[in-house]
């Protein structure tokens, strides 16, 4: 499969992880997962990330979970998130990953980061762990881990460290962040990097507007996020944001802190891309209340379109 | 003006604080922003809160405004923010704003509580100190207080203090953490309170459904607001779904920290609610890029429904 | 070994990981550590605590100090640390160490716990993942972990949960906390825990006062800490308060965060109880000027007491 | 009265409010507090920090205050804490703060920055708004505002704004860091400052030798810091010493968070420094038991050195 480069664009979902009602790690879904996400136009994906569950995985598990992936995935790029609280840690599972034949791997930076100095010499020191010759997506996700990165301190990064190549841009708000970054490409005070969006895809209408070269989130519909990203290429812009905002409703649902996940896991099961809705304990429950709207929104999604039918 | 009590409910749109382009405030301002909420149908307003960047304010500044308002809005209820570092400027402050016949107070915890002991403890020491007949307005709102209340600690402070009478619900996710409230008042745990929802209305068609009496935020279009509130409570479900949806795409962006309230001072100013979209420094800039965004969320919006046509 | 029991009393050291100056872990300075504490009077020793270098280790590394440090411990309690980010690499490890022979297990709450009811239900589901006969040292430390337990959380964990048998005391500050819990026992409404102080034993001089019933500190003189503890048993306070004085200005500088550890080490390494003061990377470095202070002060503390002399 | 420059030195009690006991302000009892620090040898005070209870002021009430300790003061300088929530307070208090004749005004970041260039901004903005020509100390104090700057941001704001030419060192650990900085004169890439420390003098033995110009912290026995600033000037380093370790055990039980205050206000009761050692609410209890332990520790210490008798 090809290596993250800079120039990286596309849709990377964020994958669950699929667990069995008891708590095992489900591996039929995992092929079932990769399938539907590849049939609906993925560049590539993106497992083992904050929203995979992969805190609550025994080292073991999040092996073979790795393996299944990259091989399921065939030609398709996987980016394996690695985010370790101790670099031996992190450096034997990048290990497997890349020989496993990973396409790159994500590193969020530990929540006790507060200084420029503390961030830049954090990457430092995890880019040296792991070797300068495996592909790093820098992940920028204050909501989730508490550290802000100003747009100075990622290109300092980026300039320092040739193997940061891509940019998961998760910080809320985030458009003239976003804007800023590519000024600095402009101004030639930044090399050129790769930058897919998360944030469940809130903002994705405007970050492609913005410069963003993708999505790398877990809506539940990637095939939405596939054709506005095809449609933004297109300069199409109007009816890009049409799509968009048919699924605005449920998307902006499912990006709820928590809840959010079991939200995403009981639409993929409702789409046969998993067979089981479990999250592994602790998990968030969906409560009945919860169900029905989600129910509702999906109801709503599928008459006013039939291709989101469900 | 009446009085906050338990069963207050409908529309309180939070009031930006005018200014003109030099810093001062801007009193005429005032007026309109008032007229023109109550044109529309809000039930009361709140002033002075976190987006009223009250902290900016001179403590002299912050009592003409209040005069202002509050005389301004004649037989409407008006709650005025009054968090402060300290209960001498807070007593001080809602002695300024009773007097000028306010209808309640609204009090954030500061964001060094943790535990359940200190915020029960803190509003105890607060409503002690402004007196037991100010009706209170306690804001949920661990996003940018970074202070978790529980529902139970929320139930505490309820039963324990007669002048609690209104929860300003801004917790996110918070679906079933206002279900679970009103289940406390259900099983008889809890008295009633009165619950009015912020986060910018991103979830207020749930938030209905589940119990919420109406809403507390500064969306610019506060009609929306008004209808959808009525809709539901007419039972009207899937019109004001239709009507939620249409405006979502501008309400999320109007929905961002920080330049949230840019872009809230801009299409207020655009429908002439206020003179100036200014903020006292130090505030958040709206980028052209940014300015022509909320340009064509809004001429989509009109287009639309001629109704919202700015 | 005996297993943790509400009664446990006397010193219990925080073992140092003992490293090559090449990063390996040095198991032949694990025996010489253990053989110092237990010559210094050690009633047990906490291994792989957070200054212990827990989050360095891969996971064999962790097993493979596990064991060596049980065996050699021979019939002392040894209390191994495995806070994690998910219940089932928490459970591979209780596994591994009540296996090995360990006395019981030290969990200190995630960082984004922040209600009483999150905090109740974190320990409820760590210990029913770890299966309810493994005795458990709760760690109250949230200089470090930035998680407040009020006494009254703590009460509810001991209340619910019997296999939490010990309390790390490690809040700061915590003299008035610690009466409080003990005045809860007093009243009947909490059953006996056992208590001991960490917090590099900076107040402990007070705290054994206030009813601790020993230390769990990594100081590198273990021997005051016992003879402290003795002392104070034998209700010798103003001797023991002569022999603290002694040692504070060393025991303060080495109780600083981060630099503290290489200090720490330091001065194990020139007592012989190791064999390097290596820390694996990312660790604090002694700089020179640091170094001659801490010389300064061991010259100080051996010229006023002999005994103390390194 | 001096103006604070780069070269100010000695020592800076920060000065406690006095309050009688039903929580008014005791003016009184600030003159007699102005007249213990100057007669035990301070060089000037700091009035309305952290500790100073400012955040339980009326406004009125701190402008009363301000005047009333400059006037005592004489020509001793007073560095008054402007601290707020927005510019125009700081601004409002600044300007009664110089026109009473203060020498300069310290500022602590507000707790929401991360970034250096948040951190740079602020105080950019911040001297912007007070005017170029007052003097200002920068406020380092994590552990107390949450907010880390690294000795590069600090330099930053050194170098862009020539009104800031005091720090008052307040991280922990932060040996190195003042090491640091004063590396940063020697090397010419940042101009000198003066480095007054705090932190309760916790580490002021150490920190004189790493280059401190002094003390600026509320230490209950003032003449002890400011005869450990001569006898270090004087290069007696070992006496200073000595000096210092007497006084340990009390320093260190005084530099407690929250309870700390309550015991620094007893001790200067107990020396007839202040009529009362009332906390306005919410203020830290001082316990019997509490109460009980400082007794013991100024009896020793009066015991070992006469001059410290109480």
């Amino acid at each position: 499969m090809p290596m993250l480069t800079a120039n990286t664009c596309g849709v990377f979902p964020v994958a669950v992880t699929p667990f069995h009602t008891d708590g095992r790690v489900d591996l039929e879904s995992v092929d079932r997962l990769v399938d539907f996400y590849i049939e609906r136009g993925a560049a590539g994906l993106t497992i083992l990330g904050i929203l995979g569950e992969a805190p609550k995985l025994e080292q073991t598990e999040a092996i073979t979970l790795i393996r299944r992936f990259v091989r399921r995935a065939g030609t398709r790029s996987v980016i394996v998130g690695v985010s370790s609280t101790g670099f031996a840690s992190m450096r034997a599972l990048v290990d497997v990953a890349m020989d496993a034949g990973a396409a790159g791997v994500m590193i969020a930076p530990p929540s006790s980061l507060r200084t420029d100095e503390q961030i830049v010499g954090y990457y430092r020191q995890a880019t040296d762990a792991i070797g300068p010759d495996v592909p790093v997506v820098v992940q920028d996700h204050p909501l989730a881990v508490q550290v802000i990165m100003s747009a100075q301190v990622i290109r300092r990064i980026v300039q320092e460290l040739p193997s940061c190549v891509m940019l998961k841009h998760e910080d809320w708000p985030g458009l003239d962040k976003l804007a800023t970054l590519r000024g600095f490409e402009r101004d030639g005070s930044m090399r050129r990097i790769s930058i897919l969006c998360g944030n469940g895809g809130l903002f994705l209408d405007f970050e492609l507007a913005r410069g963003a070269d993708g999505a790398m989130t877990g809506y539940a519909f990637p095939e939405m996020l596939v054709e506005l990203y095809e449609l933004h290429a297109a300069g199409r812009r109007d009816e890009a944001q049409d799509l968009f905002d048919l699924h605005l409703p449920l998307l902006r649902y499912e990006h709820q802190t928590g809840v959010g996940l079991a939200v995403r896991k009981y639409v993929l099961m409702r789409r046969g891309a998993i067979a089981f809705d479990a999250q592994r304990r602790p998990g968030s429950q969906l409560s009945p209340q919860t169900r029905k709207e989600v129910d509702y929104l999906l109801m709503r999604l599928g008459s006013k379109n039939p291709r989101f039918k469900v």
